[in-house]
């Protein structure tokens, strides 16, 4: 049994984490922990969880941690980077959903995030936790750092063509759109209902945080230089992200359904979806799965991928366990198979 | 030319004012204040309002609004009745959309929300601003106190049969639910998009502050004790608020079409539909109107009414400015012909 | 391994039950009909069941049924009671979703459905899949009818009242409210989002066929008479339904959260809630799961119970499978442990 | 006083139609018609509509409508341009939001709307209905045929860097989304609430109706040929679209804020936001505008261009107006001045 603690339990991410471990049958969660809510029952917070967790919020706190197997840190930016040197000389494996150490380069890292990090030694040991393109080095991740939910929904999506070098890697366009639990559990004016629902909008154009993630990981596949403009949106909607990417071909002619299905044949948590079919976010709600889908519209020179996940699933949570499940040599699926929920 | 000043004016009674009062040729907005967002102005905040207004938000002050014919209060409750007695003895005339002024029991009001009333003396005084019962009085108010969104359709929907003897008045029940945008424009957990959408929940069931408005105005046309038990709830869009009332009646025979369109026959904006139509929230969005049907299930003795209203309108800032209207001796139709936005 | 059909696959209902089936070990789906959409891939219209299911629809048929162990109709009503017979003298099993057998006098029924009923000879022994009040008679149906999911919620929230005798029954009042997902995925308009969507209304006021289903379930447990007014209202929203239960108290003293926790102690799916936290719907989505609780506003003499499920699982599909789980003797919970999707 | 008629009036542009003529002082109304519908109040079907029109829908036919100043069809395609013929003949001016006329190329028309064009005689009149383009033409025009909903959001937002040869023509891409009621007001399982809502998808990616009407507005401006990728997307709300843009800049550094103020100086319904601020669908909801806003991120060379209009007004019903104000010669903002309707 995994002995398992969270920190920064009462966001979104840390709810999604306690609903699929319910069902991971190999793994306890014995610590979750959150300043402000320390005393409150995890399941009077989130009455969905009544029945399967006897658990309260603790004020967070190394000691307690220290004695887990895997600590997952469910926080905003800025937390993980602080308490993690502890926990690692403690010998506790770290899966952090946060982004404190996604991108490789401090200096970048402090331009994005407006503050120096905490801990840039662990920046060269800490492993970017995208199983479909780091699966070995995962195996043994001590830190393993999720990637961001627009990264996962993008890079899955452009990662057969760069690889395969099929498409101009220098003008790469994605205009991406998130459910608003992307934002997170904080009490914003600009999250309110009120303000949401029966709206669209485009937000951080000029320069959003999961950029520099997005080129730094398309960099490593790719045979020139990389360069992404990258647009999200805000969706009147809970769960979701899609991303509609395009790319200029070197060849138009080229058989990209093919190449896709082959690049993704093993992969569990991959489905690239028959000619003709276009995902939708609700087909992956609650589930740890990213659709695909390739376009080539008129048969001209660009090529238009679709790519959806749930943000707070295979963009966080469930990609989460995902890594887990191979850090500790358990099946890669194990506690995954949740069927999305549709309607 | 009425010179206007509102207060509060960037929550959401605010910019509805401002919005209705756009195409009311007989005012000119000459001042709204907002202590968080001084000196910025109003259409970067309501892009919406772009072209309308030249105006800033300012610092509250008496003597600014001093200079004003009425000033509005688009606050919460617990302002304008600090500032209320000032700006009377200066000669200005205020319409209150907060709750200070609507009960006239100043121990009451105590009770319901939690503190002493700053000006208790001017209870006796002001004037409860729903036309369609004190239509008279409210052309002499100096201070006019709007009802509550739920109290306006939930009176609405009961007057007929209270007036007439129709019901039983010590067994009410009121089963209504709100939009979002009736818990107004606050950074709260509760309110974002996230928690509300795709979901509906009751709330305040142990008791509203506006049940002894209702009850307080019901008691008013009853021949008996008035008892009310209201539960609201929190619908997953942002405006428009639907109560659905029974009441016991004493002879289920009555025709009670008739009394109801007889009852508001001359109102320009309470609208009894035609036998077999039920009002739905959608059909008065943005308009100022209340929209009622009434049925008899089964031929049974209990009466079901529903009424319809936008909350931010008739029971918000549509009803303020058809007060202010007969106030000001204009057409009580003046500005609010607004056709509600359908789809 | 218990052999499944499932007719009426492409709504809802069939759907629901096929994300459930996909993580029950003990029961293969055997077949899927649909006459709309024979020959196609069931995970072509559902693309959340890829790699879950390798079915396509089929023409109903009683001869490709009749070799199920048990046979799932996920059908509007007036399609199960043509073809139940022949499959019940097959020997296999049914569950029906439909209406078709919920009403045990046939009358009654064809007054409500607007023809006679084609099998009435059969709604004797029809068994009323409501666990919570018929789990003996359960265990050995041959046709079971499954509850509609208004008079779940409905019967599941008042049970504990009418069985101890604590309320009137013959002033009962049910103001309750449904996602557009019950409507079911039919081409109507009225069901567009462009009509639903960020509005809320009443409907069939004057009489829903679920009314004469929730008396006669809860005159079964009533000392007196019943006589339920009953208001359904539609949600813009898919899942969930809330129903807000009024009744007349004939001692307002009385311990109600006991009564209701001690009612339910051993039920699996049904959660009363701690005093002070009332349902959302949210909470239960996607969980085969009645969360509940109890109110008396201002110590009054109505009690208000708030209960809530999700349509489309305890109130459909789910239920079906837990009736299933104790016709074939299998672990109550089996294949139920879902957590509710929140966010 | 225009005599206005309005063919297909039971759509959701019909609809709209009557909302904004409800406050036009120089339109009346005098038939409107609907095969479906024939003899049904209008205010029956549209319930918001009660008090402002004494109308009922009529069977539609050419010698009732003649008598018309002005006729619009509200349409699908493939209905004006069996009827204009006859009208036209008559003396009757034409007003059509389908898309009958909007190409000036039959065989291209025919190519995409799959038959052959019933009236290609009067492509050659008909005049394009963009007054930011067209505004001269329209004056005299006898035949107007309005442009879709997504090619207004798109070439308004292109229309500047076009016409000032800023970008390259060839490699233009556009990423859209639109509410659902863009769709119409047509029973399709792929439009209900519980298909759309709290999901987003793209659809029509091989080739959208809506690409060479594009490319056809743009090709005029431009000094190459054009290319434009369009993809569309379904929005989980009723109103709204949203554009963005991306094109190659030839000089990164140009000044195109200050080119988009002055090109659209004098329009009254083109609002160029200022610089940081972006779009959202909300701020235009119910207002015949448009809003952009512009921005090169990373100060590289692709610009970014966000183009908002509510698709049934500046989209299509506020469009026509705009169009039959200046075609009768009044003030062209006349029955247009309505604020959006935020929150």
């Amino acid at each position: 049994m995994i002995r398992a603690g969270i920190v920064g339990g009462t966001g979104y991410t840390g709810v999604e984490l306690l609903r699929l471990l319910a069902s991971h049958a190999d793994v306890d969660v014995v610590a979750i922990t959150s300043r402000a809510e320390a005393g409150r029952r995890v399941d009077e917070l989130y009455p969905n969880l009544r029945g399967f967790y006897d658990l309260a919020f603790e004020e967070p706190d190394v000691a307690l941690l220290a004695g887990c197997d895997v600590v997952f840190f469910a926080t905003p930016h800025n937390v993980a980077m602080h308490m993690v040197p502890d926990l690692l000389a403690a010998g506790t494996r770290i899966i952090d959903l946060s982004a404190d150490y996604r991108i490789r380069d401090a200096e970048l890292w402090s331009r994005w995030y407006g503050e120096p990090h905490a801990s840039p030694e662990l920046l060269a040991q800490a492993v970017y936790g995208l199983p479909e393109l780091h699966r070995e080095k995962i195996r043994d991740a001590q830190l393993l750092s999720c990637p961001g939910c627009y990264p996962t929904a993008i890079q899955l999506g452009w990662l057969p063509l760069l690889a395969a070098s099929k498409v101009d890697p220098g003008s790469l366009i994605a205009s991406a759109a998130s459910g608003a639990s992307g934002a997170g559990r904080q009490a914003k004016i600009d999250n309110l209902l009120s303000e949401v629902a029966g709206s669209f909008k485009a937000y951080g154009v000029g320069g959003h945080r999961h950029l520099p993630e997005i080129e730094q990981g398309l960099t490593d596949v790719s045979a020139g230089p990389v360069s992404v403009t990258f647009v999200p949106h805000l969706l009147p909607m809970v769960r979701g992200i899609h991303a509609t990417l395009f790319a200029r071909l070197h060849e138009p002619a080229a058989d990209l359904q093919t190449l896709f299905e082959e690049y993704y044949a093993t992969e569990p948590f991959v489905d690239v979806l028959p000619p003709g079919m276009f995902p939708q976010t609700r087909t992956v709600k609650g589930a740890n799965r990213c659709q695909l889908a390739i376009s080539v519209p008129q048969g001209r020179d660009t090529v238009v991928v679709m790519s959806t996940i749930d943000n707070l699933v295979k963009g966080a949570s469930g990609q989460a366990l995902q890594c887990m499940n191979i850090m500790f040599g358990l099946q890669e699926t194990r506690g995954l198979e949740q069927v999305g929920l549709l309607p």
